[in-house]
């Protein structure tokens, strides 16, 4: 693992979680962990409970005994680091965003691809069971033929103009502030549950114009919010919506999709939950129904047997940590999403800042 | 109609628009006003719309273009004046609660049957269109055989012991507070929708025990709250609670009915909606169905043709007073609730008082 | 009144209500009710206790007794109606749209002016006293600067390509299907709560591209639902949505606005409920607070003194007829909104339709 | 730890889990599993990441290596093995309820308070962040002096008679059914929260006779469902109510607590949010504050440190643990809820069912 920030204790903590509840067909091992510096590493690595440690992290990288480069470092980082995991013949798992670009992710999709490497990018809503039950309602036809789409992810953190959660979101060689960090979370689910996107048209838009950075204040170049219309590549319409300065909102990220037949939504404030409505219900009974996450969705079970004992959002780490260590092995199907989609989703990035600048209609197949 | 308070204002509205609202049998005309005084009858006439207006009640009674009496007075003058109108051989609408004690409900009721009168009481709550839909789903079996129910109705009018919204309230000669006043609604409501209580044990209980009557801090005695658990001659258990201080509860009455295949809940803070649950829903689909009020459901069509445009209030008024019009039609079956129904309530109000002060079970036969 | 169909209805028992629910300047009467002919109008002037009646609103329109008129016909009629009205020295109520097209509707507002008529359209949801509540929290400043608003209005009474609603709305010389009719509802919400507009871009869509119009499959030229981007005047950004095939939706109309000190947000299929979050709130004690409608917000003890004894949407027209008549006496200002409020709306509806047709942002002074 | 069924398998995990969330004292370590025989203890062993296996709890109890002794087998042995284990000298961490009644609990309370050894029992519902939450609110007065509580705990998975979750739960001699299981949680929940017990008065009921047990239909001799009255000490009254047949609840215990300045309430099938009212707010502002779980709340940033990221049902067996490893310090306070208050909250389980035999109030200090 390369970083151990607080995405590298989610992963720590994840990777021991993920061996205790779900029967993993290997156990993962921290065998190294690298940090900008032997200390903050060694330091680290007795927290994470890593083997061994390491300023270096090119040492990790070059490492015999290491199979799976973990990569929780800045976004910044992320290309230089994977491409040498890559080169070493590592498997590679990186937080997402992938890349500040999709130039950049697109690299990395090719690297990897050339190199036959299994990669896994973390988009960690995707693997909420609720989010599966979404998908599998979709994909049965329960709720006819999709034409609608509304996706938005709604947080407060950086609403205090002096309290800033994470600086580095605001070198805007990162990425595009509110439309990388929350913004690649609700266009994964967006391709996740309806497919993929053929255009989009944006408003992004620095609300707060000034804040605290490094003790003074300073102007702000990264996006607070954004809000997109979006045409699906089977017609399908909708809108996505992000924004860190909503105030209230702590993780509201939802979906609400409709189709010929009935619909459905959630949100993750609640992320135990679904309502589904349907059109074929009986005259005088129709309603939503709100559906409590059980052991009769896909993953619960391995958690708790009880429905209704909710899962938690470090949960979800845990599910895609199964999927990563399956997907790693050479006998199943490689792990999903991967470097590829992760690119994907940066390419609808990339549209809505085009579309933004240009204030015109932006075709993903231009990024 | 007797009395041009609160109520009085409340029923003059609701006949007023039932005869918009509703294709009537016949059109109701306010023909005669009476009050505590000539000069009250007289502005509060013109003000609600009253042809003639009197200081006498009596002289009300006695007139002869008068086909029905609608008595709006202090609980404690409703006996009194029902007797003269039943004496005079009209009919009589009456608030609830009917009497102070279930005794003085029985001097009605059989006053009443012995004139063959016909008879009306307020229990508002049970002309919801969302009541009428609870009871269809229950009697036709949808959530299969009841076994329990919790009803509930609490209000925080009377929290602040300085400020009072109606001072009678608390002369113990009009009945003991909340049981009286919230507590004859959720009685009621449990009836209709279960059937006859058997037995109750309760704690009634006085939570402020001073508070402002005509300027000065007095000692009370009615009281504030009220828990019973009950059992239904049919064998089903429950519990029913009343409170006018519940802090943050305004119009809070509620029922939850399981059943052996399923269960319904509503509370009438959000008066539009039902909830319900069926065993019968597929697996990995289980999940509570909220359903808002529609045309689909009773009375609701005749307000809106569009569902989800909500009903108010003052509009369950409205349908009891439709109710009222058309069961004083020689033609058409009896209203309902009729005087015998509100004193089977009120039997269950004093079993709930008797069994307060004998700490035990009391059975409402014994009423 | 000209017409008698749904909104006729409406408004003849709004008129009604009104003045028993307000102590209003004026009583209003129906003193002639006109449609398609003079057996038509004959029967509904019966059911809507309308004094006269005739086949010929030109008739009524120079009556000498009519002191106002009020035009529920399509909304194709409307602008000859009321430039005749206009012309006739009459003041005029006209549901909405006002108009099919801006032009048109801006005719009426200089014919209007020129006159020194007073006028006012139908938007009702204006009148609710949660949005009252809600622009006196906005102004008040208790949410800061607003710097976002998210509006929509959802239904599903278009759904069904079998079920024709109004079969009328989808002549597409009455206005642009669900643009027209829900986008107008939400237009001016945002405009009321927020500002002015100054531009947009959107999508809209026809969704089921053939329903059956007079007995036979016909193609649809109207959109089932819409969805723009928009810039407020004052720099705020924000989405508008409307769709009248949203699967499980009734009467969605629902805004959220975010300030920089806190944000609120309604629907209406809670038409008593707002919530509101504030940034001010003690640490662990964040959150939003649901406020039930009540005597504290504007109107509401006129129908009740009760809090949490909820309105309905059929009372939302009655505010809207209190103010319609207080507005029309001379010595109070005119009713609101007025004709060319309902103009400024519809120069958003011609921009979000001429934003779909060029796939660009429009610009609203250009409508 | 002897047992490795359900229970065991959650402690074991939160064994594992609390080790890596919190910087605990000492690092637990599963030294030795009992179970059944030989076999199945070394089986669930080596799931479960025991050092050392044994089929004889006795062996473990003596073995001088083990300082903890974890009881996880039915409730019907907590009794022999506790006091074993204490004889034995080693502190005790025991499942709920303690003992089938309260003369067993005694025992075990008196035992280890002779010897001086620390205990813990299993209400893990108290260690939920919202209950301390609730605790905190309570006793800093932020809803005044509390007057009365609801409580409930409501679950469905005893609904089929044909499908039995646990089948040891139907044998009398291991407690009384749903009063055992999820009454002794809503128990604990109002005793923590509002104080002791004074008295109740209960009724207990078996809805369904007979139940497929072993492949046959048997007569059924424990509760499905109770409802109590209650009294406190300090005089607050409220009710307690628990099935395992409430068709459609989940993981429904929540609380509502009323004082003389405001009210809160949770019901945690959602565990991470609570609602809050109190009487200090500004006119037309009044309204229930929904407060969502998160850093600002005791033990929640250990999971993790942004706001809405919801905690899971076995992240409160986690702080349950970590509370045991600290309460087992010599130099820390012991921990809590320990042995004396399981049987305090076992006196007012055999007090429901005195009272349910009796059919009147029995008082606690008589259990």
């Amino acid at each position: 693992m390369i970083g151990s920030g607080y995405m590298g204790k989610v992963h720590a903590a994840a990777f021991r979680a993920a061996a205790s509840v779900f029967d993993l067909s290997a156990t993962p091992s921290l065998e190294m962990l690298a940090d900008i510096d032997e200390e903050t590493a060694r330091i680290a690595g007795q927290a994470l409970g890593a083997s061994r440690t390491t300023g270096d992290w090119r040492a990790l990288v070059a490492d015999p005994d290491i199979d799976l480069v973990d990569i929780t470092a800045p976004n910044l980082l992320h290309e230089e680091m994977a491409l040498a995991a890559i080169e070493a013949g590592k498997n590679v798992y990186c937080e997402k965003p992938l890349a500040p670009t999709s130039a950049g992710s697109k690299r990395m999709v090719d690297a990897a691809e050339a190199a036959g490497i299994r990669t896994m990018t973390g988009f960690n809503y995707l693997k909420n069971p609720i989010t599966a039950l979404a998908k599998e309602i979709i994909e049965g036809g329960e709720i006819g033929e999709v034409f609608a789409m509304r996706g938005w992810h709604f947080e407060d953190y950086m609403l205090d103009p002096e309290t800033l959660v994470n600086p580095w979101r605001f070198d805007p060689h990162s990425g595009d502030g509110v439309t990388a960090d929350l913004g690649s979370h609700i266009i994964s689910m967006a391709r996740y549950l309806v497919g993929p996107i053929e255009s989009v048209t944006a408003d992004r838009d620095i609300v707060i114009p000034q804040r605290e950075l490094d003790g003074e204040m300073r102007p702000v170049e990264v996006a607070d919010q954004f809000r997109a219309l979006i045409r699906f590549e089977d017609g399908a319409k909708g809108t996505l919506e992000a924004s860190w300065i909503a105030p209230g909102r702590k993780m509201a990220i939802g979906v609400e999709v409709w189709g010929t037949a009935g619909s459905l939504y959630f949100d993750f404030e609640r992320l135990n939950e679904l309502h589904l409505y349907t059109t074929d219900q009986p005259r005088g009974r129709e309603g939503f129904k709100l559906i409590l996450a059980g052991p009769a969705h896909q993953d619960f079970a391995s958690f708790t047997p009880a429905p209704g004992h909710q899962l938690s959002f470090n949960d979800l780490k845990v599910i895609e940590v199964r999927d990563l260590v399956e997907g790693m092995m050479a006998t199943n199907p490689p792990p999903w999403p991967d470097f590829r989609e992760a690119w994907e989703v940066q390419r609808v990035v990339d549209a809505i800042l085009r579309s933004s600048a240009d204030r015109g209609w932006a075709t993903i197949a231009d990024s």
